[in-house]
């Protein structure tokens, strides 16, 4: 499957056409962005480790029964997969208190919550992605009740078996952000990635931050912390 | 029922304590606030009008099933009102697009929504109030399941029955706000005020706003909106 038109260029990824109108390319970047933007810079060696780490986790989740995007890695920065229609929310499951939650609020960070929450924020750069809660969203028709239930039910699943694979590894999954698409039939399926830029990942015993907040809040090695986590998805794969 | 010390002095009002322990005094104030304080000013005569506004609805309100703080007015500005556990949230119920709704979501102003809205601000002014989904308020333990159901309920039986009241004048009511408190046996009844600061009225045939966006837009004839939506509410209350 051959490259063609390059359709969008987002902040960590390329997306292309291929001859498939089914199928897109996904080509993973180094560049690493924060805080909608206003902080810049490269993490390297960051997009052959999403693209592979992504790739590994979405097949976990398929075998688990999630629907997800990925078809077949091409390369190790460049992925097949499913074209869909982006719903225009970020799916943010969180276990503990971290990150805008804790901005937010003015609450403590690290504090385990009884039940995993599901918030959902409206993807829109010029806006800044805002919170926005289940009523709004059927308000604006970004989404039908129907489509909200599937998004709802399977972020859940997904973090309980996040949870328990990055357990397994040593690693604790304090939240995560989550995109869903709309296929042609309308069907839901998982799309965007899974990786360290779009999950908080802390050492399950030392708490240390193997994961994008080591570039945000300027925690210097920031390419070790990928490679780590990198390296005990890897010792799992082999176990 | 006599005013002892002074409690609370919010932005609207005052509270003060009585010889009875389970209730208070509430003495409306002219002082007008918006934007968290951010801008400042007096409507002359709103105390007055608020004051006797909101005891007029919440009786409305607890005629038809709506239990409330309201016990009796004492004087043009200050009524006697049960003693409460304020939950720290605002309530929120939108028929209309209009305000923060429109400036989160880049949405524009006046678009009737399928069904009302309920959505809930996490009442704390250093945070600005934010936008706060239903599982953040069970996360953060600022109130519980049965309670968020009754206040939902609440929200939208007091919006059935204000909007059909308003209509009845010739308002358009665009969205409120509203504060609910528990008793100490733990019931959950309405508290706060209703009144020109806390709702958007429009004008039904002409669309004029008739609230405290006159004041938070500079739009002038703040006093007079205050009046006109007074005057309705008498001309309804002597039909």
């Amino acid at each position: 499957m051959q490259k063609l038109e390059q359709l969008y260029e987002g902040k960590a990824k390329k997306v292309f056409a291929t001859e498939d109108a089914a199928l897109l390319i996904v080509q993973y970047k180094d560049d690493a962005t924060a805080f909608n933007g206003k902080k810049k810079g490269t993490i390297a060696g960051k997009g052959v480790i999403n693209n592979r780490m992504s790739n590994y986790l979405m097949r976990r989740l398929a075998s688990a029964g999630v629907p997800t995007h990925f078809v077949e890695e091409l390369s190790e920065r460049e992925t097949l997969v499913r074209r869909v229609q982006i719903v225009p929310l970020e799916v943010i499951v969180r276990n503990l208190s971290a990150g805008s939650f804790c901005r937010r609020y003015g609450f403590p960070e690290g504090v385990r919550f009884a039940r995993p929450t599901v918030e959902f924020s409206y993807k829109n750069d010029a806006l800044d992605d805002p919170l926005i809660c289940l009523p709004h969203i059927f308000a604006m028709e970004l989404a039908t009740e129907a489509e909200m239930a599937d998004i709802r039910r399977y972020a859940l699943q997904i973090n309980a078996l996040l949870s328990e694979f990055w357990e397994s590894c040593g690693v604790t999954l304090v939240d995560f952000k989550l995109e869903f698409g709309r296929l042609p039939d309308g069907t839901i399926i998982l799309a965007d990635e899974i990786s360290p830029d779009t999950c908080r990942l802390w050492d399950s015993e030392s708490g240390e931050k193997l994961d994008k907040d080591r570039f945000r809040l300027d925690l210097g090695g920031v390419e070790d912390a990928y490679a780590e986590i990198m390296r005990r998805l890897e010792e799992h794969e082999k176990a």
